[in-house]
């Protein structure tokens, strides 16, 4: 499985996907999950992915071919669309098609299928972003729920549901999602390091922050550790 | 859906239910998930159940009248059962044929099923808690997995593998799985308030505590509350 988490703020977005895949419990592999498409100043899009890896890899591969294609129209590129609804709507149909194409090759009780987040912002537009469902349709992040998740949503989802809101400054978010994905990586195997993190400032039209979070990396083992921490300190300060 | 916890720890027993059933959204209902099965001083044995009402219902039903019965033998009655080992088979066994029962009624692709947590203790033996699958056959909590969770159990895991121990004391115990219930409410709409709490102290084969926590509970709301400010305040205080 996967976790992926994407949160669309006032003063920008912050994404963070995990790498682990898995074919079996037994052949487990690291994957990127999270992709750019960028014109840095004009416009940035990224996307985290989460489901069967040949639905993904194919849905990312066609869409990088349609931007390069020399007959690339706005209709078929991301990075010409005239609006971030636009690249939603481009997406949403490749990945729907990818779907189609895949599950013709596959029994139907196999039937492979993938969702998406898709984020960003063009010159000229606002910021949005959008969770995008196997069958090409999308949903779109808002003030009142201004946070996506796709695959192992649900562990870290109660610390997203307390702390998150559109004025949450970026720092915070960053510190939001990671500890997010820290409950789920301590409470479901399926999910693993190392982690893409990205931050994208509003009206800046290209990434801010990359940073890929490695197993063993020190500040984010001294985050979780500090978490741990004052969980356990609220837990014991609490009378019933 | 449903979500059910229950802690096996060396002072004893802590369980939690919630009472929300429903058929759809717009078909809400709240039933017990929580039943016993009292020799007071001899034995006792509490079951929680997620999943088909009719599943959940008939099997409790038939547990009950099994006991009942004239012929009530060590090999069909739950009281009379020599350990409780012979009990969770006993419970695995109705449970299985009440969904076979009701499968044949059924077209496969409704097919209805439960799981069932089966906790207790009898003069003599240990205490023991299972988790009882759909199919009858069951899993057991043990020292290095002293919880068990049947339902909904992802938004509330990770406070449960961060604090509970078998040396957990009960009061921390209800603190515990009252807090994970709190994350659990917070996070899906399928599981609902009232709660059933019961806590059973080892070697002493009865109930201890039995509290029905209404959705107006002071004491819960301000538990609640209060664990939503540790959070924020340790959130806050983490640096990245």
């Amino acid at each position: 499985m996967t976790y992926c988490v994407g949160l669309l703020l006032n003063e920008g977005m912050v994404l963070l996907s995990d790498t682990r895949t898995n074919a079996g419990l037994d052949n487990i592999a690291t994957y990127r999950k999270m992709f750019h498409f960028e014109n840095p100043g004009e416009r940035i899009i990224t996307v985290l992915t989460a489901g069967s890896l040949s639905v993904t890899q194919t849905t990312i591969a066609r869409l990088r071919d349609a931007i390069d294609s020399p007959d690339a129209t706005p209709q078929t590129s991301v990075l010409l669309a005239p609006t971030m609804l636009a690249v939603a709507e481009i997406i949403g149909d490749v990945l729907a098609q990818v779907r189609r194409d895949i599950d013709e090759k596959l029994s139907m009780a196999q039937g492979a299928s993938a969702t998406m987040i898709v984020a960003g912002q063009r010159k000229g537009g606002g910021m949005r972003m959008f969770l995008i469902y196997p069958e090409g349709n999308f949903i779109e992040a808002t003030e009142d729920t201004p946070f996506l998740q796709i695959g192992e949503h649900k562990y870290g989802k109660p610390i997203l549901d307390r702390v998150v809101k559109p004025t949450t400054s970026l720092s915070d978010a960053q510190k939001a999602v990671l500890l997010s994905m820290d409950s789920t990586l301590r409470s479901n195997l399926s999910v693993g390091m190392p982690l893409d993190l990205c931050v994208v400032n509003r009206d800046e039209f290209r990434i801010d922050t990359l940073r890929r979070i490695e197993a063993g990396d020190e500040s984010f083992r001294a985050m979780s550790d500090a978490w741990s921490h004052a969980l356990r300190d609220g837990f014991s300060q609490i009378s019933i």
